[in-house]
């Protein structure tokens, strides 16, 4: 089959690989759609992730097939698979777990002791296991889980990261009627946003330094749109709520957008960090965290959310849908896909999709 | 009456001053102890915390009376206080705070909306309004906690430094059970290391550098007490516990015990910080604390744990009653006290006594 291989920096290869047959808990599915994500992005560019020594869990090193927010539909079911059948939709969790450590069996899968890589290779589909950008990918059975009735492949792909900005509402408990401030109108800020509408914020900001991107979040209906190139971002949300916002949702990762979360989020309201930083940040911890009784609370990836999404957005499926902003094939994964998103800021999610 | 006044940076004098009557709402206690805390080392050396302008809640500015540690004997009650009578023992928790904002009234008194100063002065008795080194002191009636029947004026005393513990200990919801370590053994480490056995934790380290220090920890009956000078404090945590301990309150608030504190922590474990920082934090949130899912949670002074921390104190004098390592009076509150404080690691908590 054909399949998007990355070996390592700067070197993605579209090859003929084979693939096995499902293990007696795993299903096969034939791939619709897999979303490109800014890790595919730092992976290509700067190697981020990827396994140079065996993984501790799955014992693999480069090559890997790319791609870990994905959907197919089910063509092969393992022996011990019963409640998954050839035919069925699903969304795929690309989350690499033992099932046995402390955290597995607390729920915290996401926090597996026994998937930490010494050289820091990812615990995903993707990047430590073949992943979703190829014609098939076997899942656990576990981790596979069926799309609603009528949903799209699309939107069953954008179950990933609508999952990552979902684990962040969860971690920060927001309630219906609070504000929010989201830093970065990427994917992940403008998910973030949708479902901060949808669990019943009062007012929700968004800001990002980028108009296109700020287009978007109009596109999507969003109002309080701010620009700090433009806009004292501050001022704007004193203005309306002098002692600031409940929740800020940092969902760019740099210093500048951290400090301004600090900025405008309310004494003992919350910072909740969905974004990863790519620099070490300066926290002044007494001046603008102990003393405002903000808490700051990071999250990775999610767990036990799939579901829960999966029917968000099926409720919701115009909200999501304008998130895709273009579909290409295995191969123009990289020329059309990953060096698209990384230079048109336009693109929200890339799909590629094997039938493109 | 005598009092320790302050005026500013290396200013403090021990004058004549006259005390009004209690307002309605308060009561006028003669101070039997007033223990001298860090922060009262930093007005004194640096000038911190201190009212250079009228503060927004109180309208003072020094000269203030130091000491916000303090316990005493009710003489005088105002004539709208019904629950506290003349002959009363109260300890005194030093907050400001306006009763009304939406902080007070959601119970974050601690975080109230309408005490915070420009300049950057504290929201204490002691700071922005007459504290406790003095021979009297008027208290706002909601502020004055009954002491335990025959529970001394020393551990009254204390009970705000332990409130500032608790805070910690119940911000991150330890339980028994669970495994602990602090960085720091000064007064709110061990304060900390106390509460945290009382709550039923199941191991307790404690870590500094001073040996003066861990020598009052060992007399407490602590045995996991560690020396980074010495110890590698990560090797030996992880020798028992191989993920890491649940909990790590920072008591010590700088970058060093910081990165340990994120070290030996366990995954989807927790940081407390208890301490105050005299410096911006570099802090490494993808790798250190997003990828191992360590909740950082910070504290401030404390809100409604007054009369349970008394109650606490009380069942374990024992424990707390050793913390008390000298006892001056007012006329040598700075030379015995405020500088002995500062040279002499062997001392946790000194009281001035006007009747010493």
């Amino acid at each position: 089959m054909k399949a998007v291989r990355i070996y390592g920096q700067d070197d993605i290869r579209v090859e003929d690989v084979a693939i096995q047959d499902p293990r007696a808990d795993q299903v096969q599915i034939k791939v619709k759609n897999c979303g490109i994500c800014g890790s595919d992005l730092h992976a290509y560019l700067e190697g981020w992730g990827l396994p140079t020594q065996p993984h501790p869990l799955t014992g693999k090193t480069v090559p890997i097939t790319l791609g870990h927010e994905f959907s197919g539909t089910v063509v092969k079911v393992g022996t011990d698979v019963t409640d998954i059948k050839v035919g069925d939709d699903i969304a795929v969790e690309p989350l690499l777990a033992c099932g046995k450590c402390d955290n597995c069996r607390a729920g915290n899968y996401n926090f597996c002791d026994n998937v930490v890589a010494e050289d820091g290779a990812g615990n995903f589909l993707g990047f430590s296991e073949d992943g979703g950008m190829a014609e098939y990918a076997n899942i656990d059975d576990v981790f596979a889980h069926k799309l609603p009735e009528g949903m799209s492949y699309e939107l069953g792909a954008l179950c990933e990261p609508v999952s990552v900005a979902y684990e962040g509402i969860k971690k920060c408990g927001l309630r219906e009627g609070q504000t929010v401030a989201v830093m970065g109108a990427g994917p992940i800020g403008l998910n973030t946003a949708l479902l901060a509408r949808i669990a019943g914020a009062n007012r929700v900001y968004i800001s990002d330094v980028s108009e296109v991107r700020l287009d978007k979040a109009r596109e999507l209906g969003f109002t309080d749109v701010l620009n700090p190139l433009k806009d004292d971002v501050n001022a704007v949300i004193r203005r309306d709520y002098p002692t600031g916002v409940d929740i800020t949702f940092e969902c760019a990762g740099v210093q500048a957008t951290f400090d301004t979360a600090l900025k405008i989020t309310r004494r003992t309201g919350k910072l909740q960090i969905v974004a990863l930083f790519g620099h070490p940040t300066t926290v002044n911890f007494t001046d603008d965290v102990i003393m405002q009784g903000i808490d700051i609370i990071t999250t990775l990836c999610y767990n036990n959310s799939f579901d829960t999404v999966l029917g968000i957005m099926n409720n919701h499926r115009a909200d999501f849908e304008p998130l895709v902003t273009k579909k290409v094939s295995l191969d123009d994964a990289v020329e059309q896909g990953i060096k698209a998103l990384s230079s048109d800021k336009s693109q929200v999610k890339i799909m590629v999709s094997p039938e493109a």
